[in-house]
């Protein structure tokens, strides 16, 4: 955890807006709701969903130590933060110079994984001096993953050159947003059907998948890689999971209209569009644009300018990504300020 | 301009991806082209668009002194560069705490405007020490500005504070986008016809308003608040404008499948999705995750993992706001980092 600085707001009101508000109770109840399916090292929290190293040290003193990342960034610090000890970057990378650093952060104290899924790939990370790799397998997704068939030939290759082959990761991300659960489940495994035949040909003790939608359906991975459910979204909340959603955006009401908008100062440069607006429990949201969001209350004449609105986003994960920090919040008290300190790439 | 580090990349490839990339030719020709309509006071720059002030001092250099802000940052940034001479906060805040710590910086070298369209922000200008605003006038966006027939008023209320209301601002956005040139002009002549009214009863010499889509077509402002046209996007390529797109976003293929797709690691948290998805002019964007582009190229055999792809975002603004630098090239070569120093709030 962060210190708080001594000048730093005490209460809401005193937050600069827009900033992004993470309620402690329900934080808090999202991770008991994950321990109790996902305990210790069956789930790899991944950062990419928070890219915070104050909210990383809060899962692995609950016993969450083995990480996840999407990029070098993350992973650097991470081990930096003392969070190295089995960290996974779940995602390929060419950047020979920048595996290379990872590889030389590797000591007593760090672990660090990298997937790969070409001989390309294999090849950079022998190059670059890195010890454990994953065979990421596609298994449905059209992103990075190799061919299940081309898993043991990728496996025997990077052994060859002297890489630990700890498993095999593979994403069923198209498989999240299924609403009917038993539809999910069918799914999933027949997903995890291929992830399992490829782990039968690489070797090795892991078998890594799975994120916040199927955290519970996928029982054939022997982790999960999920980040969304310490916060969640808009998107998420519409699945049958026992997360509620932790993230608002706080914004200031900066002008209003007798026509019946009024605009608030979280545009769209503090809130990711990707999954579509965002969400408003006091009425509807018109439009965003870079600096400002246009409200429609059902009666303008209960609003003026300068209260405060909360916002609930469509996509937590790029709406961390635009913030520098979190504050953790209990009612209207600040408890904590997490910097988003592992942002960018 | 910033100056290059010496350990920095002197041609693309050693650029680490993702990365935003600005052709310098192209770059120079949409500030001619912008300058042989609005040369010098005639312009605003906005830097919301690229929120870098060695960007600004580009424009400066070119005689566009006064610059247009969203943000404070943004105008605490411009004055801090020595680029303060003229700046509008062409935006409301109630932050009394903030405003007065930019009214602090006004001397001989700065000068602050604030845009009020309330009591409340005409208050809260007055309580910060603030000295010259203008009147934002709403012209048809249902977003900031007061109704027009309330302007008068306000700069009377202004005045009796002891502010300087130096005129009125008014922002078409709404009209920014219609295709067609002689319906654009027409529409923009009826909303700008509302902002001289305005402009009549508050006094003062400055009419603020326009943008990339009508820097051309609203003859009616004394200033042009324009900012996207610098770097383009595929939004705005879609008009007779006479910019081209200087900004890409630079990325490396990750992963490649027999099936057809190829993976770079220009995700949407490195490029804005509020306008849709980017373009590929190497074949379709099939859809983009958090730090992946699947990219669908007519031919998956000439292309190879390692290889590097420029994808053209569909809305510079948000895009250049998720990136820590944009990199100057000219060809091959790196020119220049310029620092994304004007990001947040």
């Amino acid at each position: 955890m962060t210190t708080k600085r001594v000048t730093e707001p005490t209460t809401i009101d005193e937050i600069p807006t827009p900033a992004l508000l993470v309620e402690r109770s329900v934080f808090d109840a999202n991770l008991a709701a994950m321990d109790a399916v996902r305990p210790g090292s069956e789930l790899r929290p991944h950062v990419k969903a928070f890219k915070s190293t104050a909210m990383a040290a809060r899962l692995s003193a609950d016993g969450h130590t083995g990480f996840c990342c999407a990029t070098p960034r993350e992973v650097e610090g991470l081990v930096a933060a003392g969070l190295g000890q089995d960290v996974l970057l779940a995602n390929e990378s060419l950047d020979v110079g920048r595996l290379g650093a990872l590889a030389q952060r590797v000591d007593r104290e760090a672990n660090i994984t990298v997937a790969v899924d070409s001989d390309a790939t294999v090849d950079a990370a022998i190059t670059a001096g890195i010890r454990s790799v994953l065979i990421d397998i596609e298994v449905g997704l059209p992103r990075c993953g190799c061919d299940p068939t081309d898993a043991g030939r990728l496996a025997d290759r990077a052994r060859a050159g002297g890489l630990d082959v700890r498993g095999v990761m593979g994403y069923e991300g198209h498989l999240m947003m299924i609403e009917d659960r038993s539809e999910r489940i069918g799914r999933v495994e027949s997903s995890m059907r291929d992830l399992l035949a490829a782990a039968a040909d690489v070797g090795g003790d892991i078998v890594s998948g799975g994120g916040t939608g199927t955290f519970d359906t996928n029982t054939w991975c022997t982790e999960i890689q999920a980040g969304s459910y310490t916060l969640l979204d808009t998107d998420y909340a519409k699945l049958d999971l026992p997360f509620e959603i932790a993230l608002n955006v706080l914004g200031t009401v900066v002008s209003k209209s007798a026509k019946g908008w009024m605009i608030a100062d979280t545009g769209l440069k503090s809130m990711a569009m990707d999954h579509g607006n965002p969400t408003w429990d006091g009425g509807d949201v018109f439009f965003l644009s870079d600096e400002h969001i246009t409200l429609l209350p059902p009666d303008i004449d209960q609003w003026s300018v300068g209260d405060r609105v909360r916002i609930q986003p469509a996509h937590v994960d790029p709406t961390i990504a635009k913030h520098e920090q979190m504050w953790l919040i209990d009612g209207d008290d600040v408890i904590d300020r997490w910097d988003v300190d592992l942002r960018h790439w």
